[in-house]
């Protein structure tokens, strides 16, 4: 049973199934993510705009989810992932692009 | 600048250094991330028990952090490390072990 937070989200790390490289961290709801199985295509909840969002729907960088994993707490799921285009809305493959060299 | 939630929280998707493999998602505060960059090994704040926890300290599966990466929304990181023993307390490597089939 998965467990959604007090806010219906579910966490989601997002990987390449070629390189492996993590490429983000988005939030699905239960549509979401029953979208995300009729499809095949990679949908999340926008925590920003407050809608579902399929990604790439305006940049076209569509994600095909080759498979979906859960953890073993049922608390964060992993979408394993073939990219169109670059994961990030900076132009970066990845939302992960920098390296954090201390904290304040 | 990270930001943390509002329970002071930041996501951390961790990731083994020589396979690529997701090997689970957890939280830090700020203290447990500057433990970690004090120590060189991964520290996280344990939601369920309310306190500051370095992995492994019971069962000696510690993870080394060879590198944090930070997203750009600066709200969620990434440790790329190397995990002795197995990341799940299942005793599986990763926590992310079982595959989705699909959402009732």
């Amino acid at each position: 049973m998965l467990k959604f937070n007090e806010d219906g989200l579910i966490p989601v790390v997002v990987q390449d199934a070629k390189t492996k490289e993590v490429l983000m961290l988005a939030y699905a709801n239960k549509e979401a993510l029953r979208k995300t199985f009729e499809t095949g295509f990679a949908h999340y909840f926008s925590r920003s705009r407050k809608k579902l969002w399929m990604k790439g729907e305006e940049s076209g960088n569509v994600q095909r989810v080759i498979e979906i994993r859960v953890d073993c707490d049922e608390d964060a799921l992993l979408y394993i992932v073939e990219q169109k285009g670059v994961a990030c809305h900076t132009g970066n493959y990845s939302c992960f692009f920098r390296k954090l060299e201390g904290i304040k």
